[in-house]
């Protein structure tokens, strides 16, 4: 696995029951993923020389993030280096405008967009669509990073990628894994709450109408297939007025499937090594009627949640997962998964336990 | 944590996502606590220098294995060294006499018993209770090991703790975890099937009338009190004709308690380290209507589990736990955990899992 941070740790986790070796490349020996012990390269997912050292220990090479350059995974494609999933669908994870331009050539749903590189193109589309526009860096951005607001025409200093600012009833997320022979496995579609554009709050199922989910699940089955993705998939979708629209795409677990490890019966960790490895995939199905998963954030006085684990751990059916990493004010270091009943006391008992880690209860 | 097979490894997959950091004294760098990433010091358990040695970086010192000789645990204890369980409640599950004495002192329900130097003292059990006796080594089995049956008197080579041949109608395990300020939680009460003196199946909860569970928890919870044991207790019953006996006691977490990691709120591996570290402890409710669990024994062509993996996810709802251990027939290499509604599907789908990987099916 390239990258070595938390999501390479919690797949790290699965592999140890599997008996599965995963190796991960880390940039360095304090990433989450080498501090839960997983073996590891030091090197640099943007280093062709490093990927292909790192690649020739492994059977197959899968992520934790989208940052490896898509021309790196081509070159090892075509090296003959298993790659799951391959570099033309991780591509759609990586470039933005890619995404949307195969997307809507696929025929799936998405929102209204333009490349602009002049003023005159930010103009025209703001022209269309109204103002504030906004734009994102088509490459690079996660986490609200690389997504502005633009109140009125400027000059962009690179290509930007242009959409209205949409009127949201709710995000979606929907993960599907999928294996190299096709045969796929969709998860009950969660609802994501954001703050600050940070992913925050994960509900499930989601609070829609049983039509909404089922036409979100046939959508991310159908995207997940059209592009023909390996490993787990995260379909992000906006719920609007005017029906589901494809938003992002992941290709690797993702912070809206934190839920699955205490969730589901198989956690989105063990599915994506399943399907990596072309090991007969699990079933997705969710353990208990209601579950929420809350991030735990480094608070802005740089304290460590884990100073605060007792405090958490006091609170009700709180399953707490802290990654190890050095706690920075905004910094992802974990997350709260309470499973239970009722939607209202699950979400709560979540939001009480992160709150706790936070210093902030 | 001293010891590194597979209960350490377990543990230590708890810690992770608790950000707890639990070092392993290993026999070998190829155990399976060692192989899961956890970080080691490789050493004795016999040796008074080296628990010293790995004590001196710890917080606090517990325990995967009974096999600590009991003058260590006392001396490390009078130096100063925090020890979960203590050296006095852990002695009652590393000498059989012992317990059995202070179990019966501490007026619970025990097999009838005597301590056999001589013939003479074999030929007085045999003719009290009848024939065959069982005999035990006080100190040193497991699995079996160190137990056998005597059809007739005969001098004991050393000193061998007799009781009758009971007729059981079943086997029970309740796993109980006390915090050092006194709180505990019982799990539900389990069923232990035993081949070859091995347990090899666990189904949960147990298929008795709820005054008999009810009765099995209360004795489990206050055998543990009374004993003031710290972090999980295994306590292992007899049920017989004239009601529930108190066999054997494991100061650690059990076998008997895989089925935890799928089947509970919060697993025994993670209740250890909660009370050990004294944090507070989660609820150990069950998550499904019915939980088995099948142990995986290496086969006797010496083939590895492993290779078999594919075969046993293709059964549905099958949690495959592999302990990266070498192949050796008769070893425990794993488990497979299934949870469902029904007990009898449940355990089916366990045991299929349980015999592909063992090449049985």
């Amino acid at each position: 696995m390239v990258g070595a941070g938390q999501l390479a740790r919690m797949t790290y986790q699965a592999a140890i029951a599997l008996g599965v070796e995963l190796r991960v490349l880390a940039t360095d020996a304090g990433d989450a993923a080498v501090r839960a012990g997983a073996p590891h390269a030091v090197g640099s997912a943007a280093s062709l020389a490093d990927l292909r050292a790192f690649a020739a220990r492994a059977d197959v090479l899968t992520f934790d993030h989208e940052r490896v350059p898509p021309e790196h995974l081509a070159a090892l494609e075509a090296e003959g280096v298993r790659l799951a999933p391959g570099a033309a669908p991780k591509l759609l994870a990586q470039d933005k405008l890619v995404a949307r331009r195969r997307l809507r050539e696929l025929g799936f749903p998405v929102p209204p967009f333009a490349l602009a590189s002049t003023r005159w193109e930010v103009e025209e589309f703001g022209a269309e669509h109204g103002w504030p526009l906004i734009a994102k860096a088509p490459r690079g951005g996660y986490d609200g990073q690389g997504v502005q607001e633009l109140p009125a025409p400027c000059r962009p200093a690179a290509p930007l990628l242009l959409e209205p600012r949409l009127e949201l009833e709710r995000e979606l997320a929907v993960l599907v894994a999928r294996a190299p022979g096709g045969e796929s496995v969709a998860y009950p579609v969660a609802e994501t709450v954001q703050h600050e554009a940070m992913c925050r709050e994960i509900v499930v199922p989601a609070p829609i109408p049983d039509a909404l989910a089922a036409e979100a699940t046939g959508l991310a089955t159908a995207v997940t297939e059209a592009i023909g993705a390996t490993g787990v998939v995260a379909v992000e979708l906006f719920v609007t007025r005017d029906g589901l629209l494809v938003n992002e795409l992941a290709l690797r677990p993702h912070n809206s499937g934190h839920y699955t490890i205490e969730g589901c019966v198989t956690s989105q960790f063990e599915q994506h090594l399943r399907a990596v490895l072309d090991l007969p995939l699990g079933s997705a199905a969710l353990v208990a009627r209601a579950v929420a998963t809350v991030n735990v954030v480094g608070p802005a006085d740089g304290s460590d949640p884990a100073e605060r684990l007792a405090a958490a751990l006091a609170v009700p059916g709180a399953h707490v997962h802290l990654y190890g990493k050095a706690p920075r004010p905004g910094r992802k270091l974990g997350h709260v998964t309470v499973c239970g009943d009722d939607p209202e006391p699950t979400r709560a008992a979540a939001r009480t336990a992160a709150a706790l880690l936070e210093g902030r209860a």
